[in-house]
């Protein structure tokens, strides 16, 4: 038409807008210490004052190690007011994957919370360029009122005007998050205040919102699971009641206490959360008000939907990744029964195509799952060959398997072939056949995951030894426990004559299982 | 960063994304029909089908003169579907406004409900270059099961592929939209999809949306306040209550028995319904169900919210006109009390400025109210000229006065001030004073508004006559009865001997009113 409408890329900032709309309103429960957004505000503007005299502006790149609380939320709003990136370090893993992270992405500061800090110590020890600082408060669990940084003796403090942004650039990138891939040391995901936008939208549009809504973080705030609940908030205005970790008894507590509407979990943790309910007693139940549980990380047993419809828990089944901003299929509470064991229809923004060498399928034929819309990642930091190859003109491949029904309900068959959720946690094969292959006994290693009541999967290994080599079992995986976070290291390792291969010596992980029986 | 993100101005069809999802999902109830989400997409195909049969597709500018109705609401996403702009004519204008707008937009196609066909035909006979086709539907509130398009004589239908869109451009112009002005002659307001998405977005994140949410539409669907329902019910999944016209009983019945959750109004029509609640007697009420009152279209007498607030009805006050796309600022029905008397905050995209003299103004000081986001059109259409002067560095000039208090919350103290707003619709001086200058007897012509109990607002009219005239007021009012809408007819005439201007000879029309006591 005549004119060109106004680009709508840039947005008033969301934690500033709801100081100002609402600055009494609860923006975070935290054990017994409660937050408003002003006091939100607060805590980020101070934080966002110390990081501008530690020489932190737009595009730095700050490492965030630090446990689930309330340092941590007003962390990442500083970093906001600043333009500056957040690369969101997971605790699990051990001191060498850290290492190599913090290496590859290049971070200009490593923040430490003070509970961490022997570790983050060791870690930047070998990692001279990179600044220390301790973000301190007292412990999540106590009745803090103020978070602060304490910069590292030799960190000279710089003197820059504090000019804190008012408004947000959707195009800008917030967050740069470490996910492994089939091909060994894992890669940042980029993902930009505009995936998060239109991905708290999608989300709205699906399951409603309500101004009064209060919605569980339990999950860790370094994977987008958890850190995109916090950005739900202050863009719809509501409640977070954070804990620190899944403890079965307390969530359930919670729910119970804390006016609860929504929860995000994986599908092992609900488990537990019904087991203890269970053990209550016939007639255990959660409130009324507690309106959807929000259920991702990897497929969902069909025993546990049913168990939950059976309670009339309203579960909302969903399927994301780290490059999809957590949700991306999601299948609303009134579908849960119709449509048992899909994750669902495309979020409104997102498209969806079932694709086999580059061609669209028709319904009910499976093949690749492709994905595209604004809640997509742009890319990999600092990696463009694999980024090109991640997208087919224009749509991200996501690896796993899947169909779309007559309706265009989405049935995810398969997560990438050899991806293996454990817990909600990604366990990658690839990362942990390249730690077995760094023992000097191995000649070969293949992993794959079994099936475990618990933990819905857990990794297993198979290798093959030099003829010479006397080492045991257990030896091996000590070994690899030096270089891999623990929910990585298999459960059992097998020696074996020989791996499955294909004509072109490609490992075909899928075939591992046999071996079980010939062992 | 690395690459640039995918633009998100591409979203699937809202309508048929809802048919998708949720096929039998209530889209839209009329009187005693009801039309799921899957019929009104089959509706609107169809006619989207028989449009490009008679050679309308993308930017056609197609005229629609209908009453609300099912066949308004199937007519509108049939022109989505084929990227047409659709041009709502306001029913209650005269013959001679018709033409003048149907002549300045160049409609491709003159579309009238059959109820309206005389009316139709008469206005079409003086543009023989406008093609005129029947909407053709059986009463909207007999139980009708199909609406469908009746080719007038002689309008040759083309071969076409029908090949509708299954993507809506949120860049894109849905909408032209006649608005008038200070300056005489209306104007044709661009409204995109984008507007509308951005609006709908920015509504549901301060009202909150629940999935089973009802909206009541009882304003005109030619205006934005209407047309906007439409656009929420599809963006959000949510049925509309339709009602062809406002009767407070019916309305009144409709949110007792239709499982009503919002409506919006203008202050005139909510009073005349709690007028009709009270004549029930003590204790009349709404359903707890009505969980927002959203009332726009001008300043809200005190004592109305103060009786809303009385009844525990949520009042959501807001300030919007058709430029913004309907709310602009909206108060939140938990600030009505705190905040009686104001039209709130911006919703979120929007941002809001007060000028004087093109500099901002601190808070608590009055000035002209300026907006800017992507809820406010580009400009008006083939007008780049008054479209320019509409905006300073991007703002939005809205002509009206007000001021932000410390909160940031906003104060409308005067609309443009020359409008009158009377029930709801916009009544312009300067075209009011056109029409009564082109009487042979008129020298001057000078129209404010007067304060009426029903209506908020009615013009009245003051005028000098040629010395030789012997015409009567009541032949005057006879006279511009042809050119002008009965709403915009004055409530009275004035013969004077002069009207007030300043020394440079502008009419001065907030001083007509002291010509009353002279008289």
């Amino acid at each position: 038409m005549d004119i060109e409408p106004a680009t709508p890329t840039l947005l008033p900032d969301w934690l500033t807008r709801c100081a100002e709309n609402a600055p009494d309103h609860l923006a975070i429960q935290c054990g017994s210490t409660c937050w408003s957004f002003a006091q939100l505000a607060d805590q980020s503007r101070h934080i966002a004052q110390q990081l501008t005299a530690l020489g932190i502006g737009e595009n730095s790149r700050v490492a965030l190690l630090a446990p689930n609380g309330l340092a941590y939320v007003a962390f990442v709003h500083a970093l906001t007011r600043l333009g500056a990136i957040l690369v969101p370090l997971n605790i699990r893993l051990t001191q060498a994957e850290l290492r190599w992270q913090l290496s590859d992405v290049r971070a200009t500061l490593l923040v430490s919370e003070s509970s961490l800090l022997e570790r983050a110590r060791e870690i930047s020890t070998n990692l001279p360029d990179l600044p220390l600082v301790t973000l301190q408060s007292l412990h999540p669990f106590s009745n803090i009122t103020e978070v602060s940084l304490l910069a590292a003796d030799g960190l000279a403090s710089v003197s820059r005007t504090f000019n804190p942004r008012s408004q947000i650039d959707l195009a800008a990138t917030q967050v740069i998050m470490y996910t492994s891939g089939t091909t060994g040391h894992p890669k940042g995901v980029l993902i930009t205040y505009g995936m998060q936008w239109w991905n708290a939208i999608g989300s709205a549009l699906n399951l409603g919102h309500q101004p009064d809504d209060r919605w569980l973080a339990c999950l860790p705030l370094f994977h987008i699971g958890g850190l995109s609940i916090l950005m739900r908030s202050v863009i719809y205005g509501i409640s977070v009641i954070l804990h620190e970790k899944f403890d079965e008894l307390v969530i359930n507590q919670s729910l119970r206490e804390d006016g609860v509407t929504i929860i995000s979990v994986v599908a092992v943790m609900l488990q537990r959360m019904l087991n203890a309910l269970a053990s209550e007693g016939a007639g255990a139940h959660y409130p009324a008000a507690l309106r959807c549980v929000l259920l991702g990380g990897g497929p969902a047993p069909r025993p546990l939907l049913e168990q939950c419809a059976s309670l009339a828990l309203p579960v909302a089944q969903t399927y994301g990744m780290t490059e999809t901003c957590s949700q991306a299929v999601t299948l609303s509470p009134v579908d849960a029964l119709r449509k048992l064991g899909s994750a669902g229809r495309p979020l409104l923004p997102v498209q969806i195509q079932i694709m086999q060498d580059e061609q669209p399928l028709p319904a009910s034929a499976a093949g690749v799952i492709y994905l595209k819309g604004p809640t997509i990642t742009p890319g990999y930091a600092d990696r463009p060959a694999i980024t090109a190859e991640a997208f087919t003109h224009g749509w991200f491949c996501t690896g796993d398997l899947g169909y779309l029904d007559t309706d265009g309900y989405l049935y995810v068959l398969d997560r990438r072939s050899d991806l293996i959720i454990s817990g909600g946690e990604n366990v990658y094969p690839a990362e942990i056949e390249s730690a077995l292959l760094a023992h000097p006994a191995v000649i070969e290693a293949g992993v794959c995951g079994e099936n475990d009541p618990a933990w819905g999967q857990v990794p297993i290994a198979f290798v093959t030894l030099h003829s010479t080599s006397t080492v045991t079992e257990t030896e091996i995986l000590a070994y690899i426990q030096q270089h891999l976070a623990r929910y990585k290291i298999p459960r059992k390792l097998y020696v074996v004559a020989e791996l499955p291969r294909n004509s072109s010596g490609k490992l075909l992980r899928r075939e591992l299982h046999t071996l079980i029986k010939d062992h």
